[in-house]
């Protein structure tokens, strides 16, 4: 039997890691989910103490000899991607003192705690007073992990996100978009202006929203021995893959937004409850990066659910749970699920103007991370932005506008531009089974969803971190990142027939 | 200014460990209420592997030092107290090695989770199994906690509950009552015999008993901001004291024991609620003991909820939730809940049975702590000792017998005295209250409870762990333990008028 003592160590360490990251990530879903707002203060300082404890472990001096001495060893091509990944974590983890890895968590839970009250109250300076903090420590955190590379700070914290990927490719993606996409609006909107759509008509209790989201997680085969649906302000899928738990949020007037939402994230769970147990507790083992997780979540809601098979296949769902109605047909679910229409919020937008929220945020959040702009600078930017990208109005509407989402709350910059480019993998993914499966709309129709879980599951869920981005992408679709096929997606779902 | 640097130091560590303290019970309390079964195995190893890091703290060789050095400082009266409840956990946790920590943790939490089905299925061997294994590190655990001071096994372990306790004394207290109480369970149940009770008809629906619940606690002064209420199938109070998680069950054809639960619950809650938060990360500033808690939990349950006045207080939230009936009378509702009616179920016991159900545990577990009997020979025994303290036959019921309780599954052996105990603290406090307040049942029924909340605020939940337990009681009612302020109590509700 080969030697492979120092890997065997490291299997170890990064095993107790993963018990100690499962305590973070259920502590983690409850203080979105479950906690009441007097627990803030005990649970930050408990969660940061988490984040020091595992900064201490994965800094410890004897895991650099273990990562050299593991090279030598006579490792198997699984070990060695997991080797792989090990160092990455190690190298990451390396460049950040432990005080600001501590600071960072604290100003995040502070200034997230807080914005829950500014956002509703439209408080921009109150928040403004907090993101500073946030944003002095990320742009350290992105300065000293760009330290050997000499990328600028913003790629250093996109590559924590996305390991590989440079803010020049996502521009030159984003810039191409940029030329498209509000003319392709336009065009849409133009022809939607004819169409018929009949509003639902509410109310819809939240009990019977609530069966109505389970059934359909049940259709897209969520296990519910090994997760949950809960509520949250916002929603994700958090928690861990033996256990994975879902949010959502709903309102009484309207249940298209919370069904999609929950649909979507049921996405991520199935990447998340299928990763391979034998190596769960590993790097290797874990969802591929952010832009992957969201070619999950966008597979299920942009490419299946919004697809006309499958709201055919869940219109008696509705039916069931919400009552019949005029507006519960298979051809208005359609128009209302592709209806194009600008708005303010992201996470409500449509799947056309959703690329243009994300360019925005995106731009921003560069500029700020390279030192570009201040934080006073964003609501100025964000309106002009929001007025030329999808011509609407958010001056002074700060809750609408660059208060909105949580992510820049607790320091994850970098993170957005995985929405955009997940949506692009699934595109392209779902042209490879429209390809290989020229009924799949049919089959979908006809409850038979297996072919896409397959698919996924045999390209995606079950190579978890084997493979670098690329070259899982490469396997499962044969080629590289192709916007083509996001483009060509949007065209013939907004434009033909 | 005084130099207690080595004070301090050993205050940074426990709020250190008050920290990963708070992870643990937030997981502890979502395995319980909110975890799906497949989440189990993966919870397990993370829980087990904070025990471990835990006791990696405070068994470092610096903490002996440091606790050496305070003891020359110059500390204030309430650090003096802070640094003996410092030695007495850093004393207990250095007689245990790491691997039986982790073991009996993970021993535990296997048992416990394969006993979620086996009660149900009544499945004795199965759950026998498992327990052997629960039984072997606990009595090791207890052998190494006695090895310097000579005590048993059991008292060892019951140390940990209720420092300074010794079976000898429990054993006193508890023969003393077996003398009397089999007489007095006949003696009432003769009386009531001829008493006309009410049964309600349900079905209640569980929202409506929710909602009961939580307009009781409310009344209870439960603070909802620093708190929450969810279902177990083991009702407990759980979570850290600035965020304290309340659970119980519901059963759609009764709501009295449920209700009843969640009063209990509330004490406990209001007494960590209430803990002083200037010192809440340290040894000090937690509970003072486990019979202690039972004595908060007790006094809202038997003291203050079972009293006539209360009843009368509550009637009209019970109208207002469950619907007007028959049996919705204050002097109806006072008749069921101080109804006298031997039966399998601790929980559910009648107060005047509930010492016989903990007599027979206490005997039990201290002759399978200190190698009297197996872990075979608890049926029989369990049986037995039914028919002799409460006339119940039990046999082949191990669901309803020696199955029906969560605490020996995780090893918790030498915690049950502490609801007896609490019994007798809650009658003395009450002895006292009513003396100061003759009219206190007349208060109580026009809703004035801040005088009770006064005092248990005063004499238990603002001290902490500031006193030792028999200093805590002496300041709070004059004199020791003494038990025959509960025999006076039960006489006076079940025999008197």
């Amino acid at each position: 039997m080969a030697n492979t003592a120092a890997y065997q160590q490291l299997t170890h360490t990064f095993a107790r890691l993963h018990r100690f990251g499962h305590l973070g990530a259920i502590a983690g879903w409850d203080q979105a989910a479950m906690m009441p707002p007097k627990g803030n203060e005990a649970r930050a300082a408990a969660m940061a103490e988490l984040q020091v404890l595992m900064h201490q472990i994965i800094t410890d001096p004897r895991i650099k000899e273990q990562l050299q001495a593991a090279e030598q060893e006579n490792l198997s091509e699984l070990e060695c991607a997991n080797l792989r990944e090990m160092r990455r974590e190690w190298a990451q983890a390396n460049l950040l003192p432990a005080n600001l890895v501590e600071a960072k968590a604290l100003a995040g839970a502070r200034c997230e705690h807080a914005w829950r009250q500014q956002r509703p109250a439209n408080d921009w300076p109150g928040f403004a007073a907090n993101l500073r903090e946030v944003v002095r420590l990320s742009r350290e955190e992105g300065r000293l992990l760009a330290q050997h590379t000499g990328c600028s700070v913003y790629d250093a914290l996109m590559d924590k996100y996305e390991p590989g990927s440079s803010s020049a490719e996502v521009e030159q993606i984003f810039g191409d978009i940029k030329n498209w996409l509000p003319a392709l609006i336009e065009q849409v909107r133009n022809k939607q202006s004819s169409e018929k759509v009949l509003q639902p008509q509410g109310p819809f209790p939240i009990p019977q929203q609530r069966a109505l989201g389970l059934a359909v997680m049940q259709l897209l085969q969520f296990d519910f021995d090994a997760g949950r649906l809960d509520i949250s302000s916002h929603p994700f899928c958090g928690g861990v893959p033996e256990d994975v738990r879902l949010t959502t949020r709903y309102r009484e007037d309207d249940f298209v937004q919370s069904l999609m939402g929950i649909i979507h994230e049921t996405g991520h769970a199935r990447y998340e409850q299928n990763l391979p147990r034998e190596y769960v507790s590993q790097p290797v083992g874990r969802a591929r990066s952010m832009a992957i997780h969201e070619s999950q979540s966008l597979s299920f809601e942009m490419q299946l659910a919004r697809s006309s098979g499958f709201l055919q296949l869940i219109t008696p769902l509705i039916c069931q749970h919400l009552g019949s109605q005029p507006a519960f047909t298979a051809d208005n679910l359609a128009c209302l699920y592709t209806r194009v229409e600008p708005s303010c919020i992201r996470v409500d937008a449509d799947e056309l103007c959703y690329p243009a929220h994300v360019i925005l945020r995106f731009e921003i959040e560069r500029a700020l991370m390279d030192g570009e702009i201040e934080v006073e600078d964003i609501p100025q930017l964000w309106d002009e932005k929001m007025l030329a990208y999808l011509g609407v109005d958010t001056r002074g509407n700060y809750r609408d506008g660059c208060m909105q989402d949580i992510h820049w709350t607790d320091g994850a910059f970098g993170y957005f531009p995985s929405y955009t480019l997940g949506a692009m993998y699934a595109a392209q993914y779902f042209a490879i089974l429209r390809q290989q499966q020229p009924e799949l709309n049919a089959q979908v129709a006809a409850g038979q969803l297996t072919p896409i879980f397959d698919y996924l599951n045999k390209s995606v869920w079950s190579q978890a971190s084997r493979w670098t981005r690329p070259e899982l992408i490469q396997q499962a679709t044969g080629e590289m990142l192709n916007p083509a096929y996001f483009r060509a997606h949007l065209q013939q779902r907004y434009l033909a027939t």
